[in-house]
């Protein structure tokens, strides 16, 4: 196609100073992250990491990571790269997600990186990779689409 | 639309005669289940109810159900109510599943049924809804649609 | 699960008291419904039908319909089941949707069904059901989970 | 993230010798790519790309491509970058896709990329994108996860 037809890849202004604080303490607040032994990475505009390390209870049958685990921190990586995005005193909703399991969750740790593709005033939209580390070689073991809304402070916006 | 278009519900005839222990014994097998405190409910061929009860442990930052553990739960459901169609000594996989969030997941325990759409050679298709049960009330939380795989006890099938 | 768990099925009240004018004005003026030759069938608030005869120019390689011909027609379904719950004034945005096919469509009419599942300010979660009649039997043969936006008159909302 | 963590961009191997002239022939074979006016551009193996000039009769009720062309054109794309990787004898069939819908797909032509992430014995797995051309200036419209089913000479597979 012609080279027109790609876009430069975007980047991202936050619209709150305080962005990295703020994503970071909303992340130490889901006690759900503590219960899994999942800890934030890298954090950049627009970017989420979240790391987590191999435990026997967070495995389905075959003593793999079980699939809403890592549909766990994958929507928390998608969800916290487009609330670095949001605007001071707002909050960010998951409206839906969907995920692709792509090779099983068979690692040391998983990475779940999340990646904005798209702002609006109400909706962000988002992309999520998971990858399953073993030995030190990277499998690409899901890949996520989701949709984001920004909640803003003083109204009901959905 | 002409009343032929709506062809009469499903009924499922389950290929393995011991389905139900079948289940409930990989159920019994997913660490994660214990963790986070899930159990699972009725057991019917091509439906599943799984319950979890609320712990403060299992939250988001606003003290809701986490939307991975809404999707942990609603995952198995369906996943679940496909093995019980499956044949003896197979497994089941998640291909993929979408996951929309109608309410914010706010009860005292939330219910997760899956049921099957349709099946086939390989696939099995569901659908799953979780529910939040608040003083006695249901809100109805999630909706999830779900492709899952059928892998065959001597063959790698995907 | 107990019977508090399955709430009792919505009944939509419309915002506007012309919503059934406005939803058919406005499929009226999707050019590309004349292109494949699709009509509206029953209409409720909340409920849309799409019905669309075979032709052998809508058609995949195999000679029954193109499957997205059929996700354009429950796409629609889905969108104006939204819409009649929509304010004066306010058009539909579809945000995403998922699509998953369960049999062949062939037959000699597809009836495309939108159902809302749950409204709020901004978004419209919808499902959709596509039957293929052939021989006055059904077959389901795609299965729809949608997200829509209201965009109201006077500002931009996504 | 490790830079382990990011396996290298897999290049893919055709398992059909004339894997081109079975795609490109399979395409000849949608009607209804010739009703709406689709042609294929680009092919190589795991990637497709399919582009569709403006047509008044391919809009919805504001003048843009419907988003159910849209659809047509990006499952498309995707079906055929999973059909270049399948054997000789075999067909494909869209198991389910997901479709986020970026922004109005507003220019003189849509061109959508199909592109393989992973290949399994049954299952394709493909991402799309959808980008509107106008003046020479390309607009990211829609983005899509979708999943393929190889369908096997002899035998039926789902």
């Amino acid at each position: 196609m012609p080279h027109t037809a790609r876009p430069a890849p975007k980047s991202f202004e936050p619209r709150n100073p305080d962005w990295e604080a703020t994503v970071r303490g909303s992340f130490a607040r889901q006690a759900v992250m503590r219960l899994i032994g999942a800890e934030m990475g890298n954090l950049a505009p627009g970017h989420c990491e979240i790391r987590l390390p191999f435990r026997a209870d967070l495995t389905q049958q075959n003593g793999y990571f079980h699939a809403g685990i890592t549909s766990t921190i994958v929507d928390s990586a998608g969800g916290y790269a487009g609330y670095t995005l949001m605007p001071v005193g707002s909050d960010v909703l998951t409206v839906e997600f969907k995920l692709n399991l792509l090779a099983p969750a068979d690692g040391e740790h998983l990475v779940a990186e999340g990646q904005v593709l798209k702002t609006g005033r109400n909706l962000v939209i988002t992309r999520g990779e998971v990858y399953a580390i073993k030995n030190g070689r990277a499998t690409h073991c899901a890949t996520m689409q989701q949709t984001l809304m920004t909640m803003y402070a003083k109204k009901e916006t959905q």
